[in-house]
């Protein structure tokens, strides 16, 4: 936990993530409710709907208070600034003065100094001010993206969706608002023209599904021609909004694109490298036990995510790496018969060098009179050992946990005199033959004691 | 074969996947004819449908009788799970309440309560649970996605296809259904007023293609507009499918946009490297003869594949790769003249090091003179030796099938003493030096017998 | 080249290259002609127009029966097959009855058999038979697609636009003809409606005109709706024709991403680099003239596509790469003062170990009392040997096109006595240390060579 | 700098680009403003426009009359071709005649001979000329997107919205055009007929807005259709737009698409090796702390964009990269007490082999017991040695900036006897075991001294 300067609160800190976080729905209903006060409700506000949103207001207040006293990550050393004074100025230097005027209680100011509720096209557009509060929702998308525990594709999803449907409600909104607004010539109005003259005794909901119609059916480029702006004002809009439609239907085909290539990346390289290995097998002939071992090692890899694994082990510094290692693998070497007493130190290099892997059943994992590469331990599952003379396999032993095999071809370097094959899915360590010999070089003592293990067998 | 308990199928059983795909096609049949009946027949449906509909009820619920019984495969262990408790809690737990709601006979049943055959809205939508066994297509291509005898991007397009039609027949039923459901004011429905309000006495086929073409018009965003929505109803229908369309749309793009790409890719990797190579060999201006060659190896390299051959060999383990290099070359080295009488270790040892080529015609393989790196066994094919003293060239040998050539030189360590040029096509086998003396230093005996050999030519 | 039994024409054949090309304006013209003839010239056709068909399909005919002695490429063994009986069973096995029934004259048939020219809707679908000719069209860009010589871009955009144009006129044609088929009811007619009930009276040209705006109107899903189908059968052409739409759009964007992704990648990468690498430069703060020789030094290594260069020389088999690398350097190492009198194996040897390299003016190759680790010949350019002593710099020496510099250290395992710097852009030989002295202890005379070479300076 | 002959001037010359600059936005002004004169203004030009343009192509003529003055570079050799005659030939044969076309003062022409001016389609269409500046525009593109300092996303959406609205506006102000021209039957066109037959009357700010209307309902694919073309000529137009909007919209989309899946690579990248690592860390149920450190690590590397600061020196050639390396790491060994005294070859060769690193807090560099592979430099932070014996930790030591771990295990070839842990976070330098080493075996004297400094400890 790092130390802050008293009375100043870490942008980490739980409580003020609750905080950010029950403000995201009131940002929500702000954002929703604004464009369709201004465009619906021509009459003063309703007083419960009023009172509601100067509770709103409230709350964002004190989230503009609360700013001044959260410290902030500096861009640049990735330190927490906790100087009130450079909290302050960075707020007030950047974002300050668009929080507040979103936040001004425009109604209650007038109803203060004219002594009636404000209404006109003035107070309607002072209304849309409050939209600036989505940023928060964009700040909210941009943090969880990076946090691994949402799933990305239906994140982006549900950026997408909800950009669009915010985009269809102001759109339709708006573009009501201008037909309301047309006191002149209602006949001359995109709803007065095409559905009726005397569209503002229809419902409330009514007027607003021809809107919200209207506008999805501008943004998906239907454009029955049903509803279509009459007048050049309305026309002015339709052409702004058809614009805006143009980037946002290339914003979501791009993202959805790159979602659906993401995603279905995992499918394609398993099937390709699937594909490339029958196809390989089937056109040197090879037979067909040898072509069945391949494709199921190679499933098998891809299923237990081994090839992310060692990339990831070789990623990470030598320090977090051999501490990673000795957690896997010391407790299975120490209880081997063949490093029964030797130093700490020995086991620490041994491990280092060991690798893991997963073999499917029925798998040669060494071939009689193989040259010795690597000594292998069992860590589960089961290993047979058959001696083969001409067309006779003779079992000479069952490998199960905690056994080893291969090691006197290792350090004898004599050619393997058996044939080991899995009997069902198992997982080995496997120590190479020039990484044992090399360990066993630099510790003379602990290299007696492997040899005298080794000859009690 | 993987044993289960007593009277439990495994998924896997030929007999059971015959029975999952006999039943698509009458998945297919009820998806497509319940968003029918529920839109176009209003009147009690024809006993002979009602009958068929009972027939299709009765082997889905066989099906669902059978999943107690099948075994399934766990998500964490990937072993089979073959307790018939953990079986039924899995299922009941999930998917059973679904597939149970989409299999009541609600027809039959009204008939047997109330003594007719039900109609009106209720009975239409109970109708449309049908479409939950979709559920078995959508199982059939994520399978079929991981089969690779399948070819993935006619799949994907047969996948895109299928959603689309679907949509726009199960879109087009149900718009028809809202107008025909529209007692009150058939001439204010979107059939009544384009078409004629007389439109339930057109016939059904008439019908079904007006709705759609609506359907398709609106999808593909076309929108003529000569039909459209009239009530606010159809609006809000018309709004939600216009949205669903924009992620359809979206979806359908994406996924063309990356089979388009990974199709195109191997063309364009072709295309690159011969461009990448031929301007490389124009800018030093190399000659003519040589900028040919670099061409038709780099064709031939990828005709067959070679790239990805290496690549997957080295991706497996040790036991697989050696048990697969001996089963393609053992063969061959064991019948050249070099190799005659030394031991299987040895021979399996030179086998793990060997890398086989393709080269094409009139290729020069080694020149004059320089340092030997290789030795070279012909697999198939011809290659001819020469040695050159100034401009004349003068045949020494032909090395056909079998031969070897270039191991005095690898042996000997002297500069090779020839010019080596393919005839034909021809498959070679590499055998670097270095790796051909470590193993001669292992295997004191045998290298008097190749030492022997040699010296017998 | 091959050759093949006598009266079998290679595919591969210059002259049989031109009479396939020859026929692409021809299978054109009656891609282009056959639906507009079914479409708009209902009355028997113009004698001319008759006759120019039936010349064409003598083309065609005589196209087919050459097909029958040009061998083919077989699938597999890439050879090519010129066994005729062969050729003749793949021909009639897969496309002679296609090629047959669109080249068969209906109209000359219908006037010989009836004694007058065949008209009606049967013998107009038989016209649209000839579009299978495209397959032709289709085959040639498959061809063009690999031939390096042809820009891909340009090409994948000229197939998309022409499958784009020739659907345009195809469905344009076609919804003209089920209106001018319509005898019943004209007026019910998507053009009887729209444009004028006695639109048979207007001119080919505008009525072509309007079928093409019709067609592009629902091809680019504008759906302005002025001209809509009226009647169920064009409902159902304008149905199949936008879900084709529906395809060939997703087909279009898609390929158009994969272009556009293909030709921006190098500017991308350029950028990607020179960004990291700047931003790398000043996070550590190098001295500006440091970070100048980084931009200066990538921006061309990217111009002179070295990159590639390298990557494309390690991928060819030794034998070629030798004779590359012999061609490039070889003349340039046996003009330089250190090798003079040594053996051509020598040479050969070292030529495989060289690399060259571009080098921006002003850059530092070496610098004073660093470790020898190679020695550098100049191609072209110059480089200024410099002496420091404190902050005084002291030319030494400049050296040109043939001169080495760094050999003593090299040689005697000496630091590097003075800075090597660039003069102007140079293009230098760079031969490691390792890899000359490797070279020099196995060629013991060249060695004594060299040495009083070297001395002599 | 270059020197280039008299009287030429350079391409890269700062006042020659400000030249440039400035002309760009008259050519904007040029290209807005000659569509809409054509459409719009009908009726002879007013004297102030007319006047303006003049003084555009006095600019304009100039700027020809300079290309010949400025040398070009030239595109095989890269070099800046000054010979006046081959500059003046070049652009002779390329564009020469283009930017003259585009100059022309017809409208003065037309006062001086015919002594009124100019009107009639035909002046409308010489005015359209004007529209090739716009090559400026993009050559000014094409010049920003290589340039670094440049957002590539904003810079590609900036291109992609000009070419859009450029085309609206060009579209709307031909499709006006015709209207305007058609003087036999006003009613019979697009505004005529939907807007009103007297529309020459309305404001041109009305019928402007009216046909950009149209023009983004066609390019957005909406297409009400409350405005469309009437006529054969208008129809052919609105057909031609509409296959172009084909072809921009696909461009759109393939470049949105594209910089989408360039800017979210790198949070996917990073989504992408932190959940691996995760996976992995979890499936091998490592304790809680390592996962912590795994992931603390990954995220600190990936913040620090270590990953390319390797890769990017490694891509330097030998002279850079030391020069580079000597400039970060040469001040710090020269204070450490281990290096006291060595010589300046000594270091500069322990320079070349060193390696920076950013460590996260809490974080075990060197494990007790381990064998010794690096030694450690602190360049800042600080490390808390360790001594533990059982499960008791004796703190031994603090090295801060300059210190040096790790020293005496690798110089002794003993395992390190204590456990290194990172107090805060913190940058050290990595100096391997057999790199110091082999430095020391070839330095003989050095390594005297800093046996001396070791032993002084």
């Amino acid at each position: 936990q790092i130390k802050l300067r008293r009375r100043i609160i870490s942008p980490y800190d739980t409580r003020y993530r609750w905080w950010q976080n029950f403000l995201i729905p009131l940002v929500i209903y702000s954002a929703w409710v604004s464009p369709f006060e201004a465009g619906f409700l021509l009459e003063p506000i309703a007083p419960a709907l009023s009172a509601l949103d100067n509770v709103l207001n409230a709350f964002f207040a004190i989230d503009i208070a609360l700013t001044f006293v959260v410290a902030y990550s500096d861009s640049h050393t990735y330190l927490l600034i906790d100087d009130p004074r450079k909290i302050a100025f960075k707020y007030l230097s950047t974002w300050f003065i668009f929080d507040v005027s979103s936040t001004i209680p425009f109604q209650a100011l007038a109803l203060l100094f004219t002594g009636k509720y404000g209404s006109g096209l003035t107070f309607n557009l002072l209304h849309m001010l409050r939209l600036w509060r989505l940023r928060k929702v964009s700040a909210l998308f941009a943090r969880l993206e990076k946090d691994i525990r949402v799933n990305y594709f239906w994140l982006r999803c549900a950026k997408l969706i909800s950009t669009t449907l915010f985009s269809i409600h102001f759109a339709g909104c708006f573009f009501y608002l201008l037909a309301s607004r047309n006191k002149l010539d209602p006949e001359n109005t995109w709803i007065g023209s095409s559905i009726s003259p005397n569209f503002k005794e229809m419902s409330v909901w009514d007027r607003y599904v021809v809107a919200i119609y209207w506008s999805i059916t501008t943004l998906s480029s239907v454009g029955y021609g049903d509803i279509h702006p009459k007048n050049t004002q309305e026309m002015i809009f339709a052409t702004v909004y058809m614009m805006f439609n143009l980037g946002l239907t290339a914003y979501l085909l791009g993202n959805m694109t790159n979602l659906i290539v993401e995603e279905s990346s995992r499918t394609r390289r398993f099937r390709n490298m699937i594909r490339n290995a029958s196809h390989c097998a089937s056109r040197n002939q090879l037979p067909e036990i040898l072509q069945n071992q391949i494709i199921d090692y190679l499933s098998l890899k891809f299923r237990t995510e081994e090839y992310n694994q060692q990339r990831i082990f070789d990623s990470l510094p030598n320090g977090l790496r051999l501490n990673i290692l000795q957690h896997l693998f010391l407790p299975i070497l120490e209880k081997t018969y063949l490093f029964q007493g030797v130093s700490y130190s020995f086991l620490l290099q041994l491990v280092s060098e060991i690798q893991a892997g997963y073999f499917p059943a029925r798998y040669d994992i060494i071939l009689q009179d193989e040259a010795p590469r690597d000594l292998y331990i069992v860590v589960s599952g089961a290993v047979e050992l058959f001696f083969c003379r001409g067309a006779l396999d003779q079992k000479l032993e069952k490998a199960e946990t905690g056994d080893v095999f291969g090691e006197f071809g290792v350090i004898c370097n004599k050619p393997h005199g058996f044939r080991a094959t899995t009997k069902t899915l198992s997982q080995l360590l496997v120590l190479g033959r020039n990484a044992l010999l090399g360990v066993l070089e630099t510790h003379v003592e602990d290299r007696q004691i492997v040899m005298t293990n080794l000859s009690k067998v």
